[in-house]
């Protein structure tokens, strides 16, 4: 059940899941377009190359495509910047890279496409967290508080914009990506990781429920995963 | 993408979401059985008019199935038992009903079908939860308790059968499902219900994940609920 | 601060914890009564026999109770029955001992207390729950389905009887308690057990809480525990 | 049981709770320092005034209490900025302010009593919380994205350095607390707010907890609150 012509943007496309939500979303018909600070070799769909944490930069891109194509109806939040390391060696910067990577990456996107979306009659944001948006293990401070706070701004988002029509999900994805990189840094069977476009079809899925049905929490993960 | 001459279980199908359960998982092709206490005046698809909670009744009724079609690749958990009284006017009899039907109930159900489905290589069970599945409300003690006991037992079950291939998922339903039954009762506009076919989409939805990615756990309420 | 000549009641005070329990509120002048089927062989302070999930047995026993001393200004529900078995293994009636021993239990004491203590004043209800109360583990459906049904119970009496002066608290004791029975069952080193008197006091101080600062829920666990 | 000589740090201690607390823990006859950018009128026990934000500033006054008096006992971060607007009217400047005043200022006061507590021998560091680390309300962006990031962190934490013996609590505060500041902007019945004294009693509390049973995170509400 496509929505002929209309506008997604995927903020965090530079890779795996990203370019699998790109491809997921152009398959139905949508204009799709791609958001980050790293272009893909050969990026499915557009691509522009911004700085989302930077409101002067990524604003009027976004405006531009409503401009263009009218307000998205899907929007999606999937930047990540994984630190590990033992607190006493986390460095200020540290925290500070995680927080504008995963939150002011959001707080910029949100507040650049909400209006156009309640105006336009409604649409959905999606935003990915990870197993460390709901607990804060040891050597991941940084990611973690960063996850914590990309969780509780969702939550603040949905609780007032869902009353106008806007829906807002924060999917935890609780497990690996099967990504290139994914398979060089684990040694884990890629049988056990979470497939980029299966993963994008939850995505699309929970960008067409109805109003009476929507979803603000989710969890994913592999079936042979530990939790 | 249906899956053919399979067999799906709605436990609990007696009256408004069992029943678009049950009509759901039909237009996809399978052979689908409603078991209760209470069979509904023109009921979608087969009935088996059983009480759930009694191993004995329930047990030969689904090996027959299971003889039949062979195991079930979905099976819903619908039943509910709704009290609201004040604690000091909540018999022990409220208690006891209330996880009889249903606690009791789903152990009965899964020890019936979880054996037959590992070994048919796997399938869904997915079990209806509510609010106060994670709230225990003033008035609510008898409900909460009871569904709070199921969504402990659920998490036990997803631990030890997810590994195994069975796919265990808990969905809250945050908001009143618009039945007949509802709208006698609440004075909530029916507009701000969910609705059961709108549910019953989820179900099928999470019974089609595929093992990268399975959701334990999510919420379902209408756009309009607070939360 | 002892308050001195009041009643403290401990139901399932047959072991560590009980015992610890009961010997903590006696230190501070107060009458306390140990409650359970098991009768310690050398009980600190006096004792009842009494099988708590009933109430023929036990609402008799606690009316004489205060009748003679008023109504009691502490309850501790800390009556546990530990079921560890596969799913399949674990029989009907394993579950239904399970709720009965703790949620049961829970029932028929609140019934018996929460009038008196509200004319009289007010107090504190305490209710230890586990790990498993959190989280259903694999192989402990019975204990967890138990234990969750217990904290949502115990959320219910908070909000329906703080309002009303008793302060109702939930402890999650994550880890093993140091009794002979653990040292006997468990390899683990006892200094990385919970000591019951160590928990205890922590008891006694929630009792002590004034109304301006009640805690609802804690978790308690040695330094050493992982979580 | 006073601690005798040893050193306590109130982090945020500019006015109710936190002189409250370096009230309570010198009566116990604790050196207490009080630190934050706003010094309080007539200040209980010593004060520092340093922008604990910034390290360049914080580590040598800690580096020099720490080599007067040894590494502190207790530290208490308890620093806040409230931010309450619509999330198309809160600036980046105010996510910004709030993670900085809330998550930088903990991640600073850490890294600079850490290692010397852990070489001291072990205490206790508590973190307020707020209604806000657990639920994201609307209106609440900045505060709930920073209160959230703060939880998070405290878990990392109390993971990294609990099982090297030094306590990490999270303090939920459920409710508004009773200060001069409160009465003016509130209508709510002062019997109606949490007794700042009372807060210091449960975290001197927590700070006196041993090994054996240690509190990662607890609530604390007045019994009138709705929760």
């Amino acid at each position: 059940m496509a929505e002929q012509k209309t506008l997604a943007l995927v903020a965090g496309a530079g890779a795996g899941l990203g370019q699998a939500l790109v491809s997921r979303f152009q398959a139905e018909g949508m204009v799709t377009v791609g958001l980050g600070r790293t272009q893909p070799d050969n990026p499915i769909g557009s691509f522009h190359q911004v700085d989302l944490s930077d409101p002067g930069e990524t604003a009027p891109v976004i405006a531009d495509l409503i401009a263009t194509y009218g307000p998205p109806k899907i929007v999606v939040h999937n930047t990540a910047e994984l630190v590990i390391s033992p607190f006493l060696k986390t460095t200020l910067n540290d925290y500070q890279r995680s927080w504008t990577s995963m939150v002011q990456t959001l707080i910029v996107l949100a507040q650049s496409v909400m209006q156009p979306m309640v105006r336009g009659g409604g649409g959905t944001l999606i935003v990915s967290g990870a197993t460390a948006s709901l607990r804060g293990g040891a050597q991941f401070s940084a990611f973690a508080s960063a996850k914590f706070a990309l969780r509780g701004l969702t939550q603040s988002l949905a609780r007032e914009f869902q009353p106008v029509g806007v829906h807002i999900t924060h999917v935890t994805l609780d497990g690996i990506i099967d990504t290139a990189r994914s398979r060089d840094r684990h040694s884990l069977d890629p049988a056990k990781m979470m497939k980029p476009e299966d993963i994008a079809e939850v995505y699309w899925q929970l960008a067409q429920q109805p109003r009476s049905t929507w979803t603000q929490e989710l969890d994913l993960r592999p079936s042979t995963e530990g939790f």
